[in-house]
This record gives structure tokens, C-alpha cells and sequence, in this order.
């Protein structure tokens, strides 16, 4: 192992973790006779065969389809890591495939892929779709990720979902319900500022739109973003015209100006001075990993409700909370896409979860919450049948 | 289920065994605790993927690609069914799938493609790859298949290996070498005959000749192939200059008269009258699958060894006796090709298990036998590490 010297600093105990990988496949039927392989193989494989070529549809109830995603990355936006490329990346969709399993019992395969082109990622997936029941598309970075999403989710009759997008707005949102539940505001009247605008900050916004906040500010590394910019790609552009009803421009200091609600998804840092303009008694979500953009005992001094992405603060606002269920519900309900509707649902649910025991420490479950998944996979799949998005069964 | 009324004629056992096909992920890590969560995925991942990033050897030791493949077909040629597509090509490739993992503990994942073209084939193939250890091809149709294994195995640092091919010559040559030692005869002195031309016909032909055979006559539908024949793609071609030393033409009942074995890789059927002339004493194994180029029993008539690809049947040449190991012993070499050295090896592993207990009715191993495949793992990896075939570690 050469470059063993360069890890002494790392910690031993999580390569020991590592070690291996963390995913195994498994068989669900019997393989110890004769007549067992004669049913799981050849001969008997081909009645199943010919049955799928004569109707499509069964490859849901006699194939692993039914049950099992594509956890489908570039390698170009990991972690608060960056482009560290495929092969890097995938232990993070080996365990973002564990979570996929653990919570919602949803077989998840990752597929770390070797091309940063956006037409190619585009290729390969749709060719290899027919394998799979969803895809989750992970860590592509904004903007190609937009036009990859929108594509692919044309082309494809399952559900494409990129969770930095929409998993954190779900989760987001969730946790926006139940933050002005505690406070006693109604979420219609939150100033709402959004510090980051690639792949999350963009869901974000929009999620929170849908979900009834009417005003919505967001901010990149340039500044606010307002219909008087012109360096902005489409998506940008769009969300100017979507965001920002009071045409406020300047730096996040003037956007934070008796704003109620700051969503951090940036990976940057936000100055104290900037937070010292906002309305008293609001909420902050510091969202970036592993640093937050403010150190949640710093939020505090100017909010009422602090979160964070990390698990050793209150109120984790973490992905797991969504995606598990998302997709599991999907899948029961042969989902062809996940909707909006099927999204608020999911935010509905899970703050609901929460709001058995609501306080303004915990305003989302715990990431471990068995209730979660199941809670959410219902919602969604049920929206998913009322819309009509459904495959023939 | 809008096409049940079709199906009433099939075998509802062998349905209900597929029912939610029959492959499943499992996690291998613990996801019980906060601090579990931490170490598996962020913020405890970020480390591995860093050091993976740093030095890409090591994603072998702390990712499953140390112990997985992908099975990937276009749904071709599946089975004896053609041309079904991918779709309806799961079944068999979630079968392969099983069997990869309950004989070689290889983790197996089927991806079949949404296209039969060359270019997007290998464009997907190569884009996934980073993903997996190895690449095994199955089901794909001649001739595309030969450009195919051949392009992926240049471009790719991970072993590409088309089963329908090497599987069934590899375990072909182990059955002809036992049967060789059945009648006492010497494998250089057998005049052989290969009936079928397409994926396996090419590769049983070329191993038979790498493992020493001298005299093979390939036959086609059109007949038998020699340097003549002007309607040969290139592969046919090439068959025609390595094979037929002696240059008959005509068809199959040409090729047969004197020859001392015939191996039936058609999937069409061969007429007694010409298996007359065979020179008796010799050895028929017929593998089409479910039904044998000619029945065992008429076999019997003109030959002192039978075998089929069946289980039903004594001898059953079946490749579940070559891929688990090749593959197993592969990945622990992190073999980055298949060579020819490496099969040779693979046979001789699987005749010396039948070795023990030789006799006519047993010149191959059970396709359950356990011994198998850690014989083949174990000489297949030592070859390739005596080649040098092998990724830094």
C-alpha cells in the first residue's frame, strides 16, 4: 500500500469500517439442490423470461426491479469534497445504498460512472435503466445536474430523483413546518433567505415556494439573486424571476435585513454582522457539512431555532429522512416519476412524525427513527396513485 | 395482471419462486447508532474517499469492487429465446447473479442495457466500470459479442469476460481432457467437431486448439467452415485459416465421418445418419439447452462418453463450473484481464476435481460440487499473478 505513510493521520477505525466496502448482495432463493437450480436457472428461468417479453410490466413482480434503485453519481460534487471523481466517490454511494436498505428496505446499487459529460452520463444511464426501479441521481454538480434530472426524467418511465436537490428541499421543508408550528408563525408570512443557490439552494427554494412561503430570497457567492443580474444560467435565471418579491439587491447582509429564516446550503460561511439584521426570534438552518455556515451556539444568539446537518446538534436536517421512504413508496406504488405533490407529501409526513413530540430542539425525527420511512413511503405512494403517475401493473 | 389468462399454461411453482426476483443488497456495516451512522457514511466517509482519491489502488480494499462484478447484457441472444431484449433478460441475469455469489462469494450485479448498438454498448460498459471489479458479458449475439469483449477488454483495467464464450469452452476443454483420460486417448490425437459457429462455437474451437487439440472442424448452418468459403465475417474468417487442417468442405455429415468427438453448440439439431460415421468409441456432447443437438440417448449409440448441457443427464457441462472461480480467483489477483493462461488453468482445475471420482458417467464435476470453484479461484489468481496480469494493490 504505498501511499499508507500519507494516511497515519487518518483514523484507523474508520478504514476498518471501510474495509471491504459495506454492500453485499444476497440470494432470496434456495440454491442447494438440483431442482433448485433447475428453477432459479435454466431450464425453468426462461418460463419467467418469456412471460416479461410478452408483457413488460411483469419484470416489476419477477425481477428485483420491484425493489431496487441506482444510486448514480459522476463523482463531481462530493461531499463538501468536490470533483474527486468516481472511484473516490463511491464510498459514499456504498453508503448512501446501506442507508437505501436500512431505512427502506430498498435494494440499492451504486454506479459510480466514468464521464463528466453530460450527454454521456445521460447515455449510459438511459441504457442501463431497464435494470432498475429508480434512479437516485448523487453529488452532481449544478448546473449540469438540472439538465441531466430533466432529461433523463423524460426519458425514463421510472422515478429520477437527484437527492442533493430535492431530499434536502423535502427535509427542509419538513422541518420550516414545524420550526413556525413552535414559533406560533404561519409559514405564508416568513421572510425566508436561502444562502446558496447551486443544486440544494435551488430545490430549496423552489420547495419552499410550493410549500407556501411567498417570500423567498436567495443568495450565491455574487450577491442576490435579482432579475437585474445578467450572470446568471437559466436556472438562476429562473429562480429570479420565482424568488425575491421585494427586488432586494446587495450582499447577504441586505437580503438577511429583517429576514425570519436563514437556510444555509452553501458550504460557505455566514458572518455574525449579517445575521445580526434578522427579525428576533426566527430560525436558522446551517446546513453545510461539516462546517456549518454558523456555528450553531453563534446561530443562537440571533434565532430562536437552530439546525444543523450534523448529528451531534439538535435538529438534524439530514436527506435519510426522505429518500428511503421517497422511493420505497414510489416503488410500491410503480411511481413513473416523484411528483411535487409526492414531495410535499413527504414533507408533511415527516414533520408530522416529529410533531409527536415537538420542541424547538427537535423539530425533525431523529435520522434513526424507524416510524420515518414507512410514514413517508405511505404518503408518497398513495399521492403517486391519486395523480395517476403510475406503470400499469 | 392484464396478460394472466397467457399464462395459465406455465409452471406456477417456478413463478412463484421468482416473485420479487431473487437478488437482494445487505448491508455489511452496522447502521444501529449515531456514531454507527457517522463511521459508515458523512461525516466519517469523507476520510476514506480521500485517500481513495489520493491513491485510486486503494478503492479495492475499501469498496466492494474488490468483490464484485457486474453481469451485463443486452438481451440478445438469452438462452435458447433470442432476441427477447433486456427487460425480459433480468431473470437469467439475476439467476447468473445468485449463482456468482453462492459458488465464488462474488457479489453480483445484473445490468442490462436498453440498446443493442456497439458504440453504445461499450460507451455504457466503459462508463459504469469504475463501479465494478469485473465485467461479465452474457447473452450477447455473434458477432457483436467478439467486438465487444474484445474493445471493453482493451479500454478497461478490469476483467472482461463474455461467459456464453470462454464459460462454455473453459469447461469443455476440462470434460474433453476427462474423456480423453476415460478412453484412454491422447487429447492431440482426437479429430473434433464443433457444431455451431455463433459466441460458444468460436471460443470452444479456439481453446480446444489452445489446450492442444489439433485437428477441429467448425461447422455453421451453411456448413463447414473452410479458408473457401467466401461468406465468413472476420471472425469466421479467422476460424477458417486456425481450424479444418485437413480442408473438408461439405456439411456436417462431411465433418463427422471419422471423427472421434462432437461438440453440439448449435442450439440446432444433429441427424442420426450422420453421427453414423463417426469413428466409434468417441465422445458426443451435445449442450444445446433444453434440448440437445441429439438425445442422449441416440447419442449413446454412436459414442462411448455422452454429455448435455442438462441436469437431468449425466455429465453436465455447464459453465456455473468456470465463472464463480475465474471470477473469484480474478478479483483476488486484481486480475485486469482473463488470459489464456488463466483459462487453460480454470480447466485443468475442474477435470482434476472430476479426477477423483473419474469414470464415463462423471468426466465433469456436479455443477453443485463446493470443491469447484476454490480450485479454480486458487489457480486461476496464482496464474495471474505469475503473468503479472494483476493492478497494483
Amino acid at each position: 500500500m504505498s501511499t499508507w505513510g500519507a494516511l497515519v493521520t487518518y483514523d484507523t477505525s474508520i478504514f476498518q469500517a471501510h474495509r471491504g466496502g459495506k454492500l453485499a448482495t444476497r440470494s432470496t432463493v434456495a440454491l442447494a439442490s438440483r431442482e433448485d437450480l433447475s428453477i432459479a436457472y435454466t431450464p425453468g428461468v426462461a418460463q419467467v423470461c418469456e412471460a416479461i417479453a410478452a408483457d413488460p410490466a411483469l419484470a416489476d413482480t419477477y425481477t428485483w426491479v420491484g425493489h431496487t434503485v441506482a444510486v448514480v453519481t459522476d463523482g463531481s460534487a462530493v461531499l463538501g469534497l468536490g470533483n474527486i471523481g468516481p472511484r473516490a466517490a463511491l464510498p459514499v454511494m456504498e453508503g448512501k445504498a446501506v442507508l437505501f436498505k436500512q431505512f427502506g428496505d430498498v435494494d440499492a446499487v451504486p454506479i459510480c460512472l466514468n464521464t463528466q459529460d453530460t450527454e454521456e452520463i445521460i447515455a449510459a444511464v438511459t441504457a442501463l435503466a431497464p435494470s432498475f426501479g429508480g434512479i437516485n441521481l448523487e453529488d452532481i454538480s449544478a448546473p449540469r445536474c438540472f439538465e441531466i434530472e430533466r432529461r433523463l426524467d423524460a426519458a425514463l418511465d421510472i422515478p429520477v430523483f437527484h437527492d442533493d436537490q430535492h431530499g434536502t428541499a423535502i427535509v427542509v421543508l419538513a422541518a420550516l413546518r414545524n420550526a413556525a408550528q413552535v414559533l406560533d408563525r404561519k409559514i405564508e408570512d416568513l421572510r425566508v433567505v436561502v444562502s446558496g443557490a447551486g443544486a440544494a439552494g435551488n430545490a430549496v427554494a423552489r420547495m419552499l415556494l410550493t410549500g407556501g412561503v411567498t417570500d423567498v430570497i436567495v443568495v450565491d457567492s455574487r450577491g442576490v439573486i435579482h432579475a437585474g443580474r445578467t450572470d446568471l444560467h437559466p436556472e438562476k435565471a429562473s429562480l429570479a424571476a420565482a424568488t425575491n418579491p421585494r427586488g432586494i439587491t446587495g450582499d447577504i447582509t441586505a437580503a438577511l435585513r429583517g429576514a425570519d429564516v436563514l437556510v444555509g446550503v452553501s458550504g460557505g460561511t455566514v458572518a455574525e454582522h449579517a445575521l445580526a439584521g434578522m427579525a428576533p426570534g426566527g430560525a436558522i438552518f446551517a446546513l453545510a457539512n461539516p462546517n456549518p455556515e454558523v456555528h450553531p451556539t453563534v446561530a443562537a444568539r440571533y434565532a430562536a431555532v437552530v439546525a444543523t446537518g450534523r448529528s451531534d446538534f439538535p435538529n438534524q436536517i439530514n436527506n435519510v429522512l426522505a429518500f428511503p421512504g421517497i422511493f420505497r413508496g414510489a416503488l410500491e406504488a410503480r411511481a413513473t416519476r416523484v411528483t411535487d405533490g409526492m414531495k410535499l407529501a413527504a414533507a408533511d409526513a415527516i414533520a408530522a412524525v416529529a410533531a409527536e413530540d415537538l420542541s424547538i430542539d427537535a423539530i425533525v425525527p431523529s435520522a434513526l427513527d424507524p416510524r420515518v420511512a414507512p410514514a413517508v413511503a405511505s404518503v408518497v405512494a398513495e399521492v403517486a396513485r391519486q395523480e395517476g403517475v403510475t406503470r400499469a401493473a
